[in-house]
């Protein structure tokens, strides 16, 4: 099967020397310069020629992939009815993320940023028996966010393409198998990409649902932070990390004594004025849960994470409080809140502030602090959470080792929603028993357009993009140096690898220097640079492997034949 | 290469009986039964995975064609900026038809229609001299349009998918080409498709530019009417179609002679009160083009067609006149009024009201008309115009010969724009001479998933749908009888069959009865129906064309054989 031959001076690709001004990953500058896409504005994108191929290339590893597990193809709508996200609560949830709009008769939609509502309404209109599960259903798609902040490229669109699916089950045995196959047909599509990635456990946040996993490409643009141990197999998301304490060793701690700490509201200026570790003393935050004021205690130099918190209480609603919570509360005296006279106000504490542990903490008293304030002897904590920020050097939950963090893309994230969605939508099917049977669910997305992004992350150098064989959009890029006699071989080396079943791009650009040829090529990142140099008259041309740079000359038959056997 | 074996049993497809009650065309009551696709809202629709695999099909199709003139395929966002779109006018000419929206920051958006705007950006920012021209983009893209009765099911959605192109040249010749390149494209497309189709003439509406052709699938489920000559090879869209006056006799015409007609300010009620056909009656018609008063004589017994007169008055505003427009106007009494008498008023009219016509019309006083009123002699034409609704029977423009008019699906379209586009961008490229040259332009479109619904239209018949073979969602549609050696010759066939290269349906539902599975096989249409039947222990099958109906039995050897050589 002969394959195409691209020419660059046909091909509408327009290289950049320099980064374009607003790009701060390095993704975004090479796929920019290199012409594989364009912006129409904050986080919306062309995929140009070269780009378009890239992403078609992935698409195709999704989908044969999707296949082989034996999920059905479809293809929903991405504007969508408003009523089927009311149901579920996410209409007014999503907040400003969710682009609505009205039509004509002033009806309103959505613009889908994930289809669990109506892949679950399909399945109820479309399954009446136990007969009919389990079904995969997958489709690759664009999907939209309003993005606050939309940056990095490609990385974080505001459209972007994104290959969701859906498993439907009867028993959670039956959806753990779903899950199983997802994240085996995950492993294979990030191995088939090319794509380094760790598999780390999630919190599955606004989706509900027990199991759930994240595909994490590292890489220094990454927008999400996750640890993994350096001694075991431990690797999580940030938030989804947990806290193991040691018990303290019994110590009989002093009796509670009051220090004179003027002007110390914060931290820093407590920790700097007793001159003891920020890690010494005990910081009482104090939020709103559904309005009642709630204390949340952590060692000093550690931060909440106020995600993980609002994870933990949900779904209650987590607000900080403001100076106007503290009128009519003389308990309360901001910047010198101790437990130890918390009377009024529940008390949740990191695990670190275990039993017996001692702390210097607000006296509660304006310009107080007290030292020797021991927890469960002067003050009791209602319940641990675990919510401060995880920092590098946290004990691995699994052997206590050391972790490391590290910043890393979302190339995909596996889910099990379990029956959230179906008792929303009153999804049943008749059971083998002959009773309605609740279906259970999962939930499976992959970033199609974002592991185009993390996939250039990962394999540029400073030459430019470098793409795996699978992905890149050619795979040999043939350049005629200038004469006449290279410009005639290379169209002939560029036929034969094309009657081989190669894709070939070959830049035969009249007028254009050899120089800027070959620095195109390599920012372009073809595998294998094919050159018809200074030895074409004598038939010989030069190979060169876009990633290693390793060259060799050999005649064009040879060069052929070693490329057909790639 | 082995195909895979799609199994029934395991295929989300629930057929139904009865078409659905809001269905009215044929595609849209077989394609909803044979579950094809599924409504989610007023023409927005979803693939199910028989559908999408045809969608699919005729998608390769598409591009297949497209590579193989040259063009190159893009993406750009759906989510477009108000800015272009302004610049050309038609973020308000599009009126309701367009879906807006705001971001989160109140920024104006909408849902492209068709993209022409965007493609002219795209090629100002990456070409700059005539050697990058001439360059064919295209996209295969979700489309949307807020249609005032999405009905006919996908025939006519209001988010659809869409193959849309676009050439960009310098010269009128290269635009001549690219526009040629796209017609006999289309023209594969749509053979290898297997849609019967017709091009015709178009006018191109607010598109704006020169040449234009349609190419409609008659089906008479389509929304579009066109005219076609069954002498010689006129067709034509039915606002393109010209009317070509014979110069009439020279007749010695009595003078004008008022009629009392007391109450007939109708066409019908004159006609019928004189006893004259229609035909013999002079209409005239009073619109508002920017706000003057023009009148539009037409015969009696024709209408004008407002869309057509819009487009010939453009791009003046067309309204029709209201009771209060005759206030002050003595010179016109409602429907009495007649050309002889309208000195301040522009008369436009039909060809066949040619010089040496005699007409009865209105005498410009109430109750009262006129015979005898000859055109150029009792009243002149300021223009002559064709805007009258086109009928079965009206002359050929080419030959004469009575035109016969026909429905059909609008299924492809090409434009030659020009310049329009490049003036309001002002992109030009430097040219050969070293000069700035204005860019001239082509737009090109498919409707992708219309034309699934036409070929669904043209091939179906009372059993259900019908696909030719290069769209079909299965080569082979296995059916198993029922019992136990029966469905293991059908796994066996369709195994064998897979590994030749033919995608397989196989129908092995263990309590479906035969009945069912071979009623389900006619509706879901896949071209040959191979069913593992009564002689299944003797190894014979039974091979079914779907269109034909013809049957015939062999061995399963030979059955394998018959169908690897299709």
């Amino acid at each position: 099967m002969a394959a195409q031959v691209q020419r660059m001076s046909r091909l509408m690709v327009k290289t950049l020397r320099d980064d374009p001004a607003d790009a701060e990953t390095l993704s975004h500058k090479l796929l920019v310069r290199a012409g594989y896409v364009r912006r129409n504005a904050a986080g919306i994108w062309s995929w140009l020629p070269l780009g378009k191929k890239v992403l078609e290339n992935v698409t195709r590893v999704v989908r044969e992939e999707m296949d082989a597990i034996g999920a059905q193809e479809v293809l929903l709508p991405a504007l969508l009815p408003k009523e089927p996200y009311e149901i579920t609560g996410r209409w007014d949830e999503y907040g400003a993320e969710l682009f609505r709009l009205k039509d004509r008769k002033g009806a309103e939609y959505l613009l889908g940023p994930t289809h669990e509502e109506i892949f679950t309404q399909l399945v109820k209109d479309q399954c009446s028996s136990y007969k009919d599960l389990p079904v995969i259903l997958y489709q690759i798609q664009t999907k939209y966010r309003d993005e606050a902040r939309p940056r990095s490229g490609i990385l974080r669109g505001r459209e972007f393409q994104m290959k969701d699916s859906y498993s439907f089950d009867t028993t959670d045995e039956g959806l753990a198998e779903s899950y199983a196959l997802h994240r085996e047909a995950y492993i294979r599509i990030f191995r088939r990409l090319g794509l380094d990635h760790r598999i780390v456990s999630a919190v599955s946040g606004a989706m509900g649902g027990s199991a759930s996993e994240e595909f994490l490409a590292p890489a220094a643009a990454g927008e999400d932070t996750f640890v993994h141990c350096p001694s075991c197999d431990y690797a999580a998301n940030t938030e989804a990390v947990t806290y193991v304490a040691a018990a303290p060793e019994a110590v009989d701690h002093p009796a509670v004594e009051l220090l004179d700490t003027p002007d110390t509201p914060t931290i820093e200026t407590l920790a700097e004025h007793l001159g003891v570790p920020a890690s010494a003393t005990l910081k009482n935050l104090l939020v709103k849960v559904d309005g009642e004021i709630v204390a949340v205690g952590v060692p000093g130099d550690r931060e909440v994470d106020l995600g993980k918190l609002a994870d933990h209480l949900a779904p209650a609603q987590v607000e900080l409080v403001t100076a106007e919570d503290f009128t009519g509360r003389p308990d309360l005296v901001r910047g010198y809140v101790g437990p130890q006279g918390l009377d009024k106000v529940r008390y949740l504490a990191d695990p670190r502030i275990a039993a017996g542990t001692s702390w210097i903490t607000g006296a509660n008293e304006e310009g107080k602090h007290a030292r020797h304030v021991v927890a469960g002897r002067d003050f009791e904590i209602d319940a641990y959470v675990d919510v401060v920020v995880v920092e590098d050097g946290d004990p691995c939950p699994k052997c206590g080792t050391g972790l490391k963090l590290d910043r890393a893309i979302e190339i995909g994230h596996i889910f099990q929603l379990g029956r959230k969605y179906a008792d929303a939508f009153q999804l049943d099917v008749l059971g083998q028993n002959g009773k309605p049977t609740r279906v259970t669910m999962g939930s499976y997305g992959i970033g199609v357009s974002r592991a185009v992004a993390a996939l250039a992350e990962q394999t540029a150098d400073e030459k430019g993009l470098c793409w795996p064989a699978e992905i890149a959009p050619a795979d040999v890029h043939v350049v005629a140096a200038g004469k006449a006699v290279q410009i005639e071989l290379a169209l002939e080396v560029a036929d034969q690898l094309a009657a081989a079943g190669l894709r070939v791009l070959v830049d035969e650009r009249p007028g254009v220097s050899p120089g800027v040829k070959f620095t195109d090529a390599e920012l372009i990142g073809v595998p294998t640079i094919l050159v018809a140099g200074r030895r074409s008259a004598e038939g010989v041309v030069e190979l060169k492997d876009r990633r290693t740079g390793e060259r060799e000359e050999l005649p064009v038959a040879e060069a052929v034949a070693r490329l057909r056997g790639v």
